[in-house]
Formats: structure tokens, sequence, C-alpha cells
């Protein structure tokens, strides 16, 4: 379909960074906090926790795929009244 | 104990990435990848996902934070047979 010379738009992969807002309580950093005491690695203040997302799409600009990571981040992978949300492109 | 102008060290924050090695299955990317497929959101060649650990140490040196956070990976954050593991410090 698309010119052989150019052929499709190259992969582009996204990255989509979700963590808890700060004053919402981060039960998993909590429990890390603790087992690291635990085991005495101390001068720990805080563990905070986020979970990453890294989409790789094809077949479509980057532009398209960030509209797309928006989409997906609104629909599916988080929620605002706890999230906080970073979509960025990925690193190379 | 410590000169009261130039008082403790600044709190410091390292960033700990933990993820799935390529070969490893990760079911939540997955499964996520499944997700945005039957919501309509096209385009998805893969999803990979990684957790982050953001640990602030206090009263200590910005070197032995680092030496901390190695050791923290080591005993609890990461098996290193399935993980690939980043450490750096927190952006700003």
């Amino acid at each position: 379909m698309a010119d052989p010379g150019a052929g499709e738009p190259a992969p582009v992969r996204i990255e989509v960074r979700v963590e808890l807002k700060p004053n919402v309580a981060d039960a998993e950093g909590e429990s890390v906090e603790r087992s690291l005491g635990l085991l005495g690695i101390g001068g720990v203040r805080s563990v905070r926790t986020a979970r990453v997302y890294e989409l790789t799409f094809e077949g479509i600009s980057a532009e398209e795929a960030r509209r797309r990571a928006n989409e997906a981040v609104e629909r599916l992978l988080a929620n605002p009244v706890i999230h906080r949300v970073d979509v960025r492109p990925a690193p190379a």
C-alpha cells in the first residue's frame, strides 16, 4: 500500500507512568518501607511506587500514537480520582 | 552533632525501576494489550510493564543513599533471574 521506499511509519514507543497522588496512601510503598527496616536498611524516610506501561504502536504516526496512549490512559490505565499520569515518548 | 549552619544532608531521592527481562512473559502487559483491543484502541504491537520505587533517604549522603538503594534492590525489590533494574537519582 505505502510507497515501498518510504514504507510504514517506524514503531512508536510511548511510556505511560501512573502513580498515586501524594495524598493517597501507597500500601505497597509502605510495605516496602517496613521491609527495608526489618532488613536493617536504614535512613529511609518514605517509599512511593509507580506503574509504567510501555506501549509500542505500529503503522501509525507519532502524533496518532500519542493520542491513542492518552485514550488508553483515560479508558483503562488510570483513575483520575487517585492517579497522577505522565505520558511521554519512551527513552531510546 | 552537625554544624547547625550546615544541618543534615538534604533528603536524597533515588528511583529504582524494575522491569521483566525481554524474554520473560509479561502477563500484565499482555492483559493490557488485549483490553486495548477490546476497547477498539488499535495499532498496539506490544505492552510491557515496569514497577518504579521512589526511595527517599534522609540524614545520609547521596553516595550512601545510592549504596542502600542497591542493597534494597538485591535483597528485596528484584530477582536477577527475571528482572532488569535501573537505579538512578530521581528527576527533580
